[in-house]
């Protein structure tokens, strides 16, 4: 056994704990099992980061800061901490009713490998910082991922300051609020702080999360490795027809939006069926036609497709089936296109070899919604871990998983930060400027 | 050449007049081209009305009449008035924005017969009675057919009493504005008035229309007598799925309501489709679905159907194919249920020569919408004439009819209603109760 095997196995995480400080994180908003509420820099949220810094801001060997975007940074300092740092986390944000698990459970799980590194009495190299990202879900303030999208293209931020939420509150005010709220709560319980900045150069990102689908539950094994992002594109498709009387127009004389939208449709989900064993997912979300009349035909109907697949050439080859079938009337509109997100292959292979030290059957797959990692990625080597969620339920008081499987994923990511962390720097390596103040 | 024949021929309608009254009527509420607006009992309505009375109720041998329903009766007088009367008529009541010629069509063509009798200086054996029937179209209270229903059977009025427009106000109301209105017109215009009572003995009604479909146009003839009216059936389905996420959840793990539906319509349309020729109509006229994001899938999708055909029995194997492929989680229920409505044979047959004699080329067709005649048929014998409607338009400014064509159609009833008025009374006719007032 090498001394790295030595030094990793001697990192253990404590699963009463995690589980212990996840359902005193859902407390801030809400309860384990009831759901939580506790969208994006809301009281709820300011005071979970509170509580969630405090925990941290003064012990020996920790710094706390806020970048512009409100994103919240707990840094365990290395030997050398101006060496770029090994990075983890989530969001704590929720969507207006969610679980307690989704986004949590990533920020949470980085906090408890901090504890395990204390426990073990470990000083890494490279500094271990846990970040909670501001937004991931888009729900008060559209879109999500406005933190993570933030710290890696500054400039987007200022497109987001604007963003109102349904009572009218700039994004701006939210975020200006959280500084204050930090700032406050820094001074009056004398937390050490450091300068956290957008971009700052990080050596590597790990997002463990839990599933929100029913795969690996599916499969019965308790861990997964996600190697990328399904890309997603959206459409809006708008089929025009001529508004007739029902009773009185022969099917053969009919212009029936309603009709061309259908045969459409079912082409597009006969495709999206053949293609399902390679991962193909094709969703009809909304539907509205018009006039709405039970004995009038339709003279327009509208509907959005929302297509997802591992590989971007697949959601392609649906364009072009799309494009083909569209009937007489129709026309269509790219709402949103995101190409597939591929994780680091050496990243990949660090997590998939920690599982197997560790004896967890894993999974190698790819996630089905967005992440933090997913502009992560565009920035810095990203993987990311997954947990199964219990029936693939997510977005719901009902989100749960089981506590070993949190607790393995846990260990998993603990295995990999300290790897990177302990990880000497390669002369390449750019020096971090802003020192701990 | 016999005499009914010689008498006949000595009865012919005048075009020019035709039109010039159906243009007059027009007026009241909008114009031909522009489109006219005349609900059920507006001013509008009312005007129309008083001037339809005023123009017949103080010549000779003429009495006007209003029922419990209002519907305004203009009655020619017959040699012998105590015996059922010959009817025809329709509605002048229009959709919030119609044409010209949808019900006004029916009124003023029997109007026309009344005064081409006249031209010919000619004395029926029974009474000729023109009729406007109250509240055809439904838009402003419904449903529709208020005046011809309660006329058949004087039992329903009481449940239209109560129904309420837009604006609360009471048809029962309504109503009574548009009895008073009409007495107060007779007291100050000196008219010759009866009691029009519902439900009085009728020996047969024939009703003309404008086709509001284009089955005459397409076939080129300028004719249409009218079987029967077809069935129709409305049903509200209901699909129930599962809501989960469109990312993270694989096509086998879903129960998506909006494939489901979207396959149950596809296979329904496709049955329409294969029917066609047979004449079966299937439509989808609105569509909704739950929670209606374009990333979830749908937990609920709703849509109605509108079948018709000239069989009831086509009507009910569709719904035999309905229930079969109704899939999992899926409801229905039957909104209303209208059977297809049999004209008589005999008068049907009448029609049909009268044509011959004119020499107007004529289609035997089914009615796509419904009509007036529709109870009239269970109360008395009953048929239909029909005149094409240009590109099959109607309840649009766009409707129109060809002049000749309305002429055409006017004559053939003409010739009818005068045939039916000469007809010696049988022993077993019942006597008419009310005299002229």
């Amino acid at each position: 056994m090498s001394s790295a095997q030595d030094c990793r196995q001697a990192v253990q995480v404590d699963e009463r704990r995690l589980v212990q400080a996840l359902t005193d994180l859902a407390g801030f908003g809400g309860s384990v099992g009831d759901g939580v509420a506790r969208q994006t820099l809301t009281p709820q949220d300011l005071q979970a980061r509170t509580w969630l810094a405090a925990r941290f801001a003064r012990r020996p060997g920790y710094a706390v800061g806020i970048d512009e975007a409100a994103n919240l940074h707990i840094r365990r300092l290395g030997l050398d901490d101006g060496l770029p740092c090994v990075m983890t986390g989530s969001h704590v944000d929720t969507q207006p009713l969610g679980g307690w698990l989704d986004g949590a459970f990533g920020v949470m799980a980085g906090l408890e490998v901090l504890q395990a590194l204390d426990d073990a009495n470990l000083c890494t190299q490279r500094s271990v910082q846990v970040v909670a990202w501001t937004n991931e879900e888009g729900s008060r303030f559209a879109p999500g991922l406005m933190g993570s999208q933030s710290y890696v293209q500054p400039d987007a931020l200022a497109s987001f300051l604007g963003v109102q939420d349904a009572q009218g509150m700039r994004f701006e005010q939210a975020r200006d609020a959280a500084l204050a709220d930090f700032r406050h709560a820094a001074a009056i319980g004398g937390w050490t702080c450091f300068e956290a900045r957008l971009a700052q150069p990080v050596y590597a990102y790990l997002e463990a999360h839990i599933e929100q689908g029913p795969v690996l539950e599916r499969r019965g094994l308790p861990f997964g490795v996600v190697r990328a992002i399904q890309g997603v594109r959206w459409y809006q498709v708008t089929v025009e027809g001529r508004s007739a009387h029902a009773g009185t127009t022969p099917l053969e004389d009919r212009d029936d939006a309603q009709s061309k939208s259908i045969a459409l449709a079912h082409a597009l989900l006969r495709y999206a069926e053949e293609k399902r064993s390679l991962g193909l997912r094709v969703t009809i979300g909304r539907w509205t036609c018009e006039p709405g009349a039970i004995n009038t035909i339709a003279n327009r109907v509208g509907f959005t497709i929302d297509v997802r697949h591992p590989e971007s050439s697949e959601v392609s080859a649906f364009d072009g089936f799309l494009r083909e079938q569209l009937p007489p009337g129709g026309r269509i509109a790219v709402l949103q296109d995101k190409p597939t997100t591929r994780f680091d292959p050496e990243l990949i292979g660090l997590v998939r070899k920690a599982a197997q030290e560790r004896d967890i059957p894993a999974l190698d797959m790819v996630s089905g919604a967005f992440h933090d990692a997913m502009p992560l990625a565009g920035f810095t080597r990203t993987a990311m871990l997954f947990a199964p969620s219990i029936e693939g339920i997510s977005h719901h008081p009902e989100e749960n998983t089981a506590e070993a499987d949190l607790a393995a994923c846990t260990q998993v990511l603990a295995d990999c930060l300290l790897e990177l962390a302990q990880t000497a720097p390669s002369p390449a390596d750019p020096r971090r400027a802003s020192p701990v103040l």
